[in-house]
Formats: structure tokens, C-alpha cells, sequence
């Protein structure tokens, strides 16, 4: 698979591995975005010291609010993108000369 | 590096590979979106069927067109990430059951 697609793909893999736990693969729930956070998203957050302490629930709670845009409690797919353009940025911002 | 961080970043230093060819690195124009079709999308395409002959002259016109949303002429990078979304959509819908 060409590398471009094999990291998109990628990225819509990781949402749906933790999505489809409780059955509806289209969603995320608090519970299971908090384990895409501690368990893929802390990394990144390190990469880039997002966060003083991504580890800590108000780390948590704010990455959720600021992804859960329509405030429904859940993260649906487009929502879970935000924070990839968010990434992609970062990463463009470094890539690019000042 | 962590595998979302590292696709991620994949896809930003794609955007970089072309944008940075005639030195303002934050912006691809037509030749560069071009090569950019041609060389890295149209496996894309392959994979998804999107267009009858990706390699035709209006598929690329298509393809700038969708993402010169502004239209001037030139793709930035968050006109270039729509795309990316468009494909992580369609990537997303492949893996959900229907």
C-alpha cells in the first residue's frame, strides 16, 4: 500500500480500535477516548510538550472537551480528525523553515 | 517514534516534499500539486476508484479545483489536509461495518 495512504489509513485504524469496543464503531465515549489519550495521544503530547503533565485528568478532560465540539459527551470520527489537523500542524510547523 | 505521530507527520512531510521545490515551502502550486497527483495520489485513486482515469488532465484540474478553495491558484496546507480528511473518510468507512 503506497505510504501515504498506509498513514491515513493508519489514522482512521487507531479511531476505530478504540471506537468499536462498546459496539457503536462510529463514536468514541469519554472512557474509551481517555485510553486513546493515555495510550497513543501521550506520545505525541510528549513530542511536542502540549501539556505540563499529559498524564493528569485535566489533561484528560481537556483534550476531551476541546475534541467533543457539539458537547454530546461522545467523539464521533470528524471530531477525533480535529485533533489530527491539530498534529499535522505541529508537525508542518517544525518541518518548515522559520 | 509512535505510529499515529509518525503517520502523521508522514503526511505533513509530503505536503513539504513538493511545497518546499520552488522555496515558499507553505504552499504547492498547480506544477507541484500536479506531481504531487500524479506521483503519490493516484495509488490513492487506484485504491478507491474515485475517478475513471486518475491520470487524465481533468482529474488533476478536478482534484486542484476541490482543493483550491480560496482559489488562488496555489494550495496551502490546510487546503491539502482537506483532502487527507477525504481520504481518511473514505479509509473510515471501508473499516466500519456496514
Amino acid at each position: 500500500m503506497p505510504y501515504l495512504l498506509n498513514s491515513i489509513c493508519t489514522i482512521s485504524g487507531v479511531f476505530y480500535k478504540y471506537a468499536k469496543r462498546h459496539g457503536d464503531s462510529s463514536i468514541l465515549t469519554k472512557r474509551e477516548m481517555k485510553r486513546l489519550i493515555l495510550e497513543d495521544l501521550l506520545k505525541i503530547y510528549h513530542g511536542f510538550l502540549l501539556f505540563q503533565n499529559p498524564r493528569d485528568r485535566k489533561t484528560v478532560e481537556l483534550t476531551f472537551q476541546m475534541l467533543d465540539t457539539n458537547g454530546d459527551g461522545l467523539v464521533d470520527f470528524n471530531e477525533y480528525l480535529l485533533l489530527i489537523l491539530k498534529v499535522a500542524e505541529a508537525c508542518y510547523s517544525h518541518l518548515k523553515p522559520s
